[in-house]
């Protein structure tokens, strides 16, 4: 597509893999930095072609248009000097190795839900970054996204394959000047855990009941299945050194008191035959748990039921 | 309903309470033996009409018609030698309750599925007979039981409030005699645990996952959970000095040659809606642990799970 100008080179070139709500979300308020150039890829080709025809508007808690350039294959991508990957889990392997030859002397950063994600970039990528965000909102029609939640995000380098930390720190200055507040730190598995945790402990009951997380976290029966679980990663975060933010018993009270209806985005993955991210979730547990020496067998239990759930879908 | 004569006093009397298939099919070939005065009591009106004016028919593996007493309400009943408790599970203290006054010197067995009927029955009545039974039917029509299955009886002194052994043995030989082959034994656990440890294993994953009892016992990520429900059956018979009469892996295997497709009870039980038998089986094995200090983490969650979907029906 675009010829890319010495002009453009001499900024820094950031490709988004994967441009969906969070994908939009990222690319258009890195796109607000003047010395970024923000590419976005995505086969969604009516999303990109909108981009490409009015640029990505971005709705909600922000209102601006941004300059970003799009492309529905990887392999049309110029060099890069960060990527950040956010597509589904399930999409990883394949966007990555997509967009590979220009992301080999990037520092790639994955904004996707759960763990094992930096693990897949890594098998294809040399310098990697953890990263875990809150960020929420939706894609609301081609070329537009709409901001739903704000919130911090946290990016470290990945240690089997990291990327340096000076460069960690440089990415998330250019998000903090374009409007994501983003901390780098030397170690970001506790901010990812953090969340990991209280979804592990919650999405897969309410997958498998059908019942809220509010429900899950009062039923006289099923609570002590939470704490379980809980208690299970807690021990395998002690043996692997990862220290949470705050602790999960806050963020099941935090959940029973303001959002006690809602349903995890398992419990609507089920409901609508999609596969679920349990890989990532308990599933990244159980990975750690096995790694580290530490007996996860109710996380384990939760992988089995729901991807037997998931194995009766199949034709 | 018909007034008895002392020529009927003379015979044995025995109470049939629930006469679905199970109560149906006892009913009719215990009153094929000349010395039985057979009583059936169910509320199922129709049920009782037609076999008030035709008979009990029975068809099937056997095809003859029986004569016995129906009545919608336990507290019709004169007094009983024995009695038989058919009913599903979550209605036998309603039913016993019923009929308790014509029980009160009667020895009472259960027929129905699972652990913890007897320790119902026995809340309420002195001389208990712990059953375990694998015969199957289907009721077909009002006073029609169609005779699906044959299969030997199991029967021997609940612990806590037993009936003596010589009654045992007495309701034993009147039922082989009228065709279902029954055996009294001091300990009838092993033959009850048999069944229960198996089913508990295999039933909550097809309920939970939607899968067929084949394919639960060959998933590759199922298996280790059918198998770690088994190993904690197994270590809480141990403890309780339950002897299998086979072990579990036989049932599995044979699960897996034979009745691959088939859909438990529970499952289909969760497809309509239904409340299952959870309780008597994962239930009735983690309260036997309780009771001997063994811990069954993966059946709790098992209960949990099972009765978290049953909640969900709730309006």
């Amino acid at each position: 597509m675009t010829a890319v100008t010495p002009a453009a080179r001499s900024r820094v070139r950031v490709a988004v893999i994967g441009c969906g709500a969070i994908g939009s979300l990222y690319a258009a308020h890195l796109a607000r930095v003047p010395e970024v150039e923000v590419w976005v890829v995505d086969p969604w080709a009516e999303h990109m072609a909108a981009i490409a025809a009015d640029g990505l508007r971005v709705t909600g808690l922000a209102d601006f248009t941004a300059q970003v350039r799009p492309l529905t294959d990887g392999r049309d991508l110029p060099d890069c000097d960060f990527g950040l990957v956010a597509t589904k889990a399930t999409h990883t392997r394949a966007a990555v190795e997509g967009a590979r030859s220009a992301l080999l002397s990037a520092a790639v950063v994955s904004l996707q839900n759960g763990l094992g994600n930096e693990e897949a970039i890594a098998e294809l990528l040399p310098r990697v970054i953890r990263g875990s965000i809150i960020t929420a909102g939706a894609v609301a029609a081609p070329g537009v996204v709409r901001y739903d939640a704000p919130g911090d995000s946290w990016f470290g380098p990945f240690e089997p394959r990291p990327a340096a930390l000076d460069e960690v720190e440089r990415l998330a200055r250019l998000l903090t000047a374009g409007g994501l507040r983003t901390h780098a730190m030397p170690d970001a598995r506790g901010p990812q855990w953090t969340k990991v945790v209280f979804n592990s402990a919650t999405s897969p009951l309410a997958a498998l009941t059908g019942l809220s997380v509010g429900r899950v976290c009062t039923d006289a029966g099923l609570r002590p299945q939470v704490d379980a679980l809980i208690a299970e990663a807690l021990a395998v975060c002690d043996k692997a050194g990862i220290v949470l933010t705050r602790p999960p018993g806050e963020a099941v009270a935090e959940a029973i008191a303001e959002a006690y209806d809602h349903k995890p985005s398992m419990l609507q993955d089920v409901l609508a035959r999609r596969a679920t991210e349990i890989d990532t979730l308990n599933g990244g547990i159980a990975a750690e748990g096995r790694r580290t020496g530490v007996p996860t067998p109710h996380h384990d239990c939760m992988v089995a039921l729901v991807k037997g759930v998931e194995s009766g879908w199949a034709p």
